[in-house]
């Protein structure tokens, strides 16, 4: 279950280092996240109409290379499935041009209701729904 | 009816050409209507809980001196009470060193409720609050 | 001289009003600015490289309806051609699906060396490249 | 080697799920740090000045409970020393008033000089200063 998408460094997500800032990885990989539950026909909006909330409760990213402004980006999204409650996700960023690794990452999630509270019956659904 | 309030710039607030990026004012700005309605005793976040957002309709600024990573700035924030249906905010960006003014701007905003309709009971209620 | 492009609105974009933050909008300015820039053979990245910088001396929006997470969004910019020193672009920010729009802004920039002096030579050769 | 600090969530801050964004802990990891370095009159403004830059290699949060719009957040930066190349700063998010735990972090970084190469001599030198 993989899902790719391209697009440009925007100016904004640079800084004074000359490169893309280390938090905008976690803005892209939410864009990733996205586009791979629309190609499942699952799309997040959707999800939070129902009420069903993914946030996060960990993250992580090693940074290889450094993304600059312009930069034609190429995101690999992939959701990894497993029988626990938490929904996991793996991203690799590369340039599109010359397919230089320049990041690496993972969110892990849960399904809450909108007191943020665990919902078991969203997420065995939920799982079921990726799994199709 | 001001506020004034100092703070660091942060570095991902700065963007490749060494500067603050130009959008990084507004959310400053929004900072200084927090602030100046927590000193009226008339915190934003309760107005949301009460059911009334202030949406912007219009905003605008002035860049006349770049602000850099570690500056110490000095916001003050002006709320100018008016008749109409509006809430209209200006305020001033300078370093808190030297005073140099650094950028100026306003906003605009209307009273909503959560179906983003113009509350006019609350603009009301507001309105006088604002000028208690 | 118009530019039109189109990209959906990011999760991270939005605030808890649940809407897209007034701030964003200047983000989606400088995309449209790069791309058309782009379509002039004239790229932002490159004018950087050659020690031309464009910093805003001047923003404003104008927002009118609210812009949602996943909503698809066309941004049409538009370069205004002027005899004086400074640089204008025009925006309209539309939903894609059903063209309304959703907010109308402005930037104004003058070009600058890297110690963010006028360049005037700069500024000629590109007003000079903007006409083409 | 700790260093504590105090702020308020920006609206800005916040997602449509009505919490602050995941990607917001580490630009206030960002703060965290600059302040450790300010107290050990080490600034960072002043590194790269030197021309000493201290990109990140790999970070990592854990989210715990949530943040919101206007919360009191104290943040807990503690930079480990080891023997090796990197620099390790760890971080705790705590709400201010109950002290309830929000989150926490790690970003690993590397002593590099403007063109992105690894900086020894820099690199011994920063370790020496951060001990003393």
């Amino acid at each position: 279950m993989r899902s790719t998408m391209q697009f440009r460094v925007r100016y904004q997500e640079t800084d004074q280092m000359g490169i893309v800032h280390h938090s905008v990885y976690f803005i892209w990989f939410e864009m990733g996240r996205t586009e791979l539950m629309r190609e499942r026909n699952l799309s997040y909006r959707e999800c939070e109409t129902r009420g069903w909330l993914l946030p996060l409760v960990e993250s992580g990213a090693q940074y290889i290379n450094p993304a600059r402004y312009d930069d034609l980006i190429e995101l690999e999204t992939e959701m990894v499935l497993d029988k626990g409650a938490a929904f996991v996700f793996n991203y690799v960023v590369r340039n599109a041009v010359d397919h230089q690794i320049l990041a690496k990452g993972f969110t892990k999630h849960v399904c809450v209701n909108r007191e943020f509270k665990i919902d078991k019956q969203a997420t065995k659904e939920l799982k079921e729904l990726f799994q199709l």
